[in-house]
């Protein structure tokens, strides 16, 4: 019988998160204050965040950092999660290649973004803090954190982009389950929401505008802290769990990937299955391919430009240096709600301005065509973000078929797509749309 | 860090199945042919069902059951599942209690029922069927034979519940992304459809005609066979191989159940997890609880009649010795549409009869009571059929914490509620009616 999952023993299970930002060729260039537009410190970090993870965000020094004990043990409630080997997607391809993915969808809450959601929910509750607010889009990251508030005893504000909170009332009532307060984004609720809803009566939201109005949520609210689902370092940091596993479990399988893919909304997805490979290409010259899967109506990789930019629509945020289609972009009304955000990270944009990765656009109707595929084929059906992976891991692994490469691909499948239904209904009938940008 | 999770290394995994029937104290009664009420044979069998599963229905001398080996290659795809010890519930309860679920919401598509709809399709492939048609309710083993069914390269017509296909939008699309034809059931595509129809126009479906409607296709259709969820005693030996991991995983723990306790449809899944547990029993003599959890709207357990009766509502099927409220009973439309079926399957009826096993019926606002408390302390969404044991577990743990008892409690999460959550929404909303048997 063919091996086709990869678990790693308890005991297995990294302790330490992986921080790229100790290894990177070039030093990313520095946060900057809003106000003063001098480089941001801790101190002024913590007036949002929880200080724990404002230390992570500018923490360059540390090439690993220790896994707190109770969040190593909720991980252990469904870490390691599988390496799968995708026999079924090869035979359907007919592709030479051996294709790999490490299957995130297997989490309670059904994506990669509880890597994240724990360990935040964790530091606010060691420093005090009362209630965490966040935004989300899709509603894969308010899920996340909807369940890592109520497992440590917090509560949570979460601002759901409106179009998602409409078209996707399954995960805003997940969210509802497990004790969560849910705002649809923009709201009446901030002054951030209010100037957008008075400019724009009908704005349907965006991450950028969720993430202003929970962040003035937090600078108005004593004992509460806000928590990002991605972009920043410190996010990426606690994803790199997952690359951090696929290495292990690639070795068990006898294999090292040649080219590793990932979607991308901010960057911590993609973050956390290449970092800790791409160590390998930095500090050993291993020659792998990273491949960062964005939408073609969202194409800040690359079609953005290189510039300091806010990470949120009214400009609370630091400015980032970063590849950005500018933080008042209003990106299309995809099904991949996770991928509709203006900006990318600052150490993914540094890596892709040094060559290290790659950017590949992705329409939404070849992102859908991929996932029915793959879901024939394996048996899973993937969140509409992940599958912009699965279809850049179909152009590849389709390439090897016409070059007769026997190469090694390994993706991130970031989430399942059960709650997402209604959009592959809409593409089953054959009501799915592209919308690429500029057009 | 205590152990949480317990799972079995892949060389673990029992390579056959449990036939209970070997082992009864009491023969059950045997099946009767509906035209000439002479028992059934594998021939008569035989015309409705593949060769194999009618082989397996009537066998009453071999114990263990070998897995073909292609039915093992696909279980590995997600199996073992994991034995949980629910710490969080325990904590939430206060409970002295041990309490620990088995997690077949794991499955790719996110229930138990995958462990019988992949050796039905591929004994199908076996014999040289092209076409296969079933019933279902909420969609639960709908999407598990649709996914079968793609797996070995069969057609599938799935008859859907009408209440479901209506309520239940997102399980249909499953099966429709899986490749599946789903009707809603009643329809106008079958005699016994439009029988049911004409005589009531509005009539909102039940298993029971679904049903009939999907051995007449089969009867009909060359080439087509007829693939059942539950109730059939082949089914409920699909079904074994849930307990017999579980009993190698509680032996891990260190443990052995006092209570076993599952949800009850027709009684497979039930049958899954009690059977290698019941084994010792009914051999060894020892003491164990086996609680089947119904629901109060529809409770053949504890309120219907031990008589001979068919399993659909037309009569097409063989007459049954089993707990029944008629076949002609029309169950409530409770959000667990898995377990609207007026009978329970021949061997648990045995053994209820033989006082081995007892029911319990649930009211709909505490299952979804109970399924809101699982979720928050356990972070796992349970399908509301699932939550039926889930109260009955509490109701179990609470009885502990009154008596200081220290109990082992086991159960089955047959299946996640993440394409239920229109149900949770109601219930978070006081939208969520109790419904009675006989009020």
């Amino acid at each position: 019988m063919k091996q086709k999952r990869y678990l790693l023993p308890q005991e297995e299970i990294p302790r330490y998160w992986y921080n790229i930002a100790a290894d990177l060729p070039h030093s990313t260039m520095p946060m900057l204050d809003p106000v003063t537009r001098k480089p941001v410190d801790v101190e002024s970090l913590s007036k949002i965040f929880c200080r724990a993870c404002a230390e992570q965000e500018l923490n360059t020094t540390d090439r690993w950092i220790p896994i707190p004990e109770p969040v190593l043990e909720k991980y252990s409630y469904w870490r390691s999660t599988p390496l799968v080997r995708a026999y079924g997607l090869e035979e359907a391809l007919g592709t030479p290649a051996h294709i790999y993915f490490k299957n995130e969808s297997v989490s309670p809450i059904g994506s990669h973004k509880l890597n994240s959601a724990l360990p935040q929910a964790y530091y606010c509750k060691q420093e005090g803090v009362k209630n965490i607010t966040t935004e989300t889009g899709a509603g894969q990251w308010g899920a996340a954190l909807s369940y890592a508030a109520s497992v440590f005893g917090l509560e949570a504000a979460v601002y759901q982009v409106k179009v998602s909170y409409e078209q996707k009332p399954y995960r805003r009532n997940i969210m509802q389950v497990f004790g969560a307060q849910v705002t649809p984004s923009p709201s009446m609720s901030t002054r951030a929401g209010k100037d957008i809803l008075t400019a724009t009566p009908n704005h349907q939201g965006s991450l950028g505008t969720a993430i202003s109005e929970a962040i003035e949520l937090a600078q108005m609210t004593p004992d509460c802290k806000y928590v990002l689902g991605s972009t920043l370092s410190h996010v990426a940091l606690h994803q790199t769990i997952v690359g951090l596993e696929a290495e292990k479990q690639m070795a068990l399988a006898g294999e090292y990937p040649d080219t590793v893919i990932a979607c991308f909304g901010g960057g911590s997805n993609f973050a956390g299955v290449a970092f800790p490979f791409m160590r390998h290409t930095i500090c050993e010259g291993r020659k792998t391919r990273f491949i960062a899967a964005e939408p073609d109506s969202c194409p800040k990789l690359t079609k953005g430009r290189f510039e300091y930019d806010f990470a949120d629509e009214a400009g609370y945020t630091p400015l980032l240096p970063m590849f950005t289609l500018g933080h008042d972009f209003r990106p299309a009304n995809i099904h991949a709600g996770g991928l509709r955000y203006h900006g990318a990270g600052v150490i993914v944009s540094q890596l892709l301005k040094d060559g290290l990765m790659e950017g590949m656009d992705i329409g939404q109707t070849e992102s859908f065509k991929s996932g029915v595929l793959f879901a024939r084929a394996e048996g899973i059906i993937p969140a509409p973000e992940s599958c912009h992976a699965i279809a850049a891991a179909i152009r590849e692994a389709l390439a090897c078929k016409r070059d007769g490469r026997e190469d090694v691909i390994l993706f991130n499948l970031s989430g399942h797509g059960l709650v997402d239904m209604s959009a592959y209904d809409q593409y089953l009938s054959g009501n799915i749309v592209d919308c690429p940008y500029g057009k």
